[in-house]
């Protein structure tokens, strides 16, 4: 793994107004290139970039949050798939071991964030059409070349989707519409463009000027590092607020509309998000705020019934025991750091997809995640 | 100012089983003493104990959170008269001019924290008995001794007070009750007692063994820093959480029981504490877990009748950009750091005092804060 400084440290400028962040990326031919990603656990003081070569780096760089956001950690793994298929289509002694070697691989990776259902989804989705190279008959050394188109066009797909997701949500949004979210859902979650902050980046660039109330985010601070860096990088009013901030804010100042994203929404609307955002469904409720979820259809688990089946890791007692580096507790407190809560679908007003503001039943396809808009 | 490190760092031995902390007091005699302090920003890594003769040094203390929390605030304001009454003894040509001194430096001290009505209050207790003795011909010399046992006396009244608190609270706790709780509401925010946490000190006194889950309380962290530094050190279990994660404790675990304390509480019982506190009642009527304000009457402001009355003072904007010198959102981002909120009765099941359960309409002389259980 090798890091890089990217440039002056500007967004990069998407097509037609969009911003694009360089959340994951791969540079380099399929054989011996590497995953990219925006080492996200050193912004905002730090910008660099992340060139990762072994897949056991890209498992580590995951679990630690480098890359963080379903669609994110889904990409990712993805351009995994390929440095899987590079090294198992360089050692094997045939397309059986190949395929052997690349599975068993994938099925590491995959394991890293349980909740998270685009990585499981993106990874058996690359290996899908390695399988299906090596079942035609196409020499294992290929099976990079194949996986790389494949998780370039999820990568494709993704942007689009939020550009998608971005459109869908864009009539609910009034100028100068005051915006509360949590966590992070913009680029830095995404392929570069994002989900809830789609909507907001919709807004904005029609003209809507919208303004947005950011949730710190604790334990990890998505919203008050990621977030807030994102808002201000694209020229959009940003305010940041604690948790425990927010119903106040809506109580005492006023909200029009709360946007959060997804890791997972179960088949009846239940939607697993980091903690917190089961509170501010709670706060929205009591002051009638529209509360909705920003997801693309790939975080829709069909096979999900409800909430109540979703386990929800539990993550280490120090990330809430210190405060970046700093110790903010007793040393040896016990701590419950769970890292979703579960909003039930009764306090969701709507969830804005790819393909418009949906309500379950949802109508999806029952194999679980889905490409394209 | 100076600082010297109490002995071990234990919790003193309280009376009959109260553990009690040095979070106020006074050494030495009335004219030549000093105010002390565990510094409260310093914990739980250090136990400092201040020394402050002067009486700007002391309104910088408050007001660098250094001393918190509603009632140690007021006595630290009662000690504070002291030092006044001393400078204004030493200085005045009589007793015209010694008064004038001791109400204009009273003045600036109880401007320092407009919300806590609990410094207005004590330190106009001790201005009046100066006032008093003045008016009866006593030398201005005398002011302060005058003044220091008024300022023991209400001391005194407070540890009462939180003993009386905690046995009223006691009932409506049952052995091994989950009792979920915001800030810090114990010694360290009184005399060295507490109210909410005084209700947790006689549940465990009486063998009932409470479970304790200690909202962090972003962006001073007083229950990650002090509500389980205290509980642990009294030997209670203790789990902490971040702010956003209360309302999914009480939807996926089960939570018995909410205590909070406050900072001010309307005629018609609406509460000011700390941020957060609205949100975690708001989660609790979802709930159905019963939300009890833990409060001194000298907490209660007859002359407010009611929240929308209470000034919410705003703080700095670093206090949530940052966290201990460490930056944790982009320079310059903007902020929305209200220090309370207000939690409006409907959401409150009970205000536990000294004198028992009540509810609104309250019993109390109109003139404001009293003192005695």
């Amino acid at each position: 793994m090798s890091a890089r400084q990217p440039g002056p440290g500007r967004l990069h400028d998407g097509s037609a107004g969009w911003p694009l962040v360089p959340t994951v990326g791969w540079v380099g031919p399929a054989r011996d290139g590497a995953v990219t990603l925006i080492d996200q656990t050193l912004l905002p003081e730090e910008e660099v970039i992340l060139e990762i070569r072994d897949l056991e780096r890209l498992a580590e760089a995951i679990r630690e949050l480098r890359v963080r956001g379903a669609p994110a950690i889904g990409i990712a793994g993805a351009y995994g798939v390929v440095l899987a298929a590079g090294r198992a289509g360089h050692t094997a002694r045939d397309a059986d071991q190949a395929l052997r070697e690349l599975e068993e691989q994938a099925a590491r990776l995959a394991a890293v964030r349980p909740t998270a259902v685009n990585l499981t989804w993106a990874i058996e989705r690359v290996c899908g059409v390695v399988r299906a190279s090596l079942a035609a008959g196409r020499p294992p050394g290929e099976g990079c070349d194949t996986a790389l188109a494949e998780a370039r066009a999820i990568h494709a797909e993704d942007l689009a989707m939020s550009r998608a997701m971005g459109a869908s949500g864009l009539p609910l949004v009034a100028p100068g519409a005051r915006i509360v979210t949590h966590c992070n859902t913009g680029g830095l979650a995404t392929g570069g463009l994002g989900t809830a902050l789609a909507v907001v980046f919709a807004a904005a660039r029609a003209g809507r000027a919208p303004r947005v109330f950011v949730d710190e985010t604790r334990p990890l601070l998505q919203g008050a590092r990621l977030t807030t860096w994102e808002l201000m990088k694209a020229g959009i009013e940003a305010t940041l607020l604690v948790d425990g901030g927010a119903a106040w804010l809506m109580a005492s100042r006023g909200v029009d509309l709360a946007l959060v994203g997804a890791d997972r929404v179960a088949a009846n609307g239940d939607a697993a998000n980091k903690i917190g955002t089961y509170a501010l469904a709670v706060a929205a409720a009591r002051h009638g705020v529209p509360f909705y979820v920003v997801a693309p259809s790939s975080t829709f688990d069909a096979a999900c019934p409800s909430g109540g089946e979703i386990v929800v890791e539990e993550r280490p007692a120090d990330e809430v025991r210190s405060f970046r580096g700093r110790a903010a507790a007793p040393r040896g407190v016990a701590v419950w750091n769970p890292a979703f809560d579960v909003t039930p679908a009764e306090l969701i007003t709507g969830w804005i997809t790819e393909g418009g503001i949906v309500r379950p039943p949802f109508d999806f396809a029952p194999s679980g995640p889905r490409s394209g808009a």
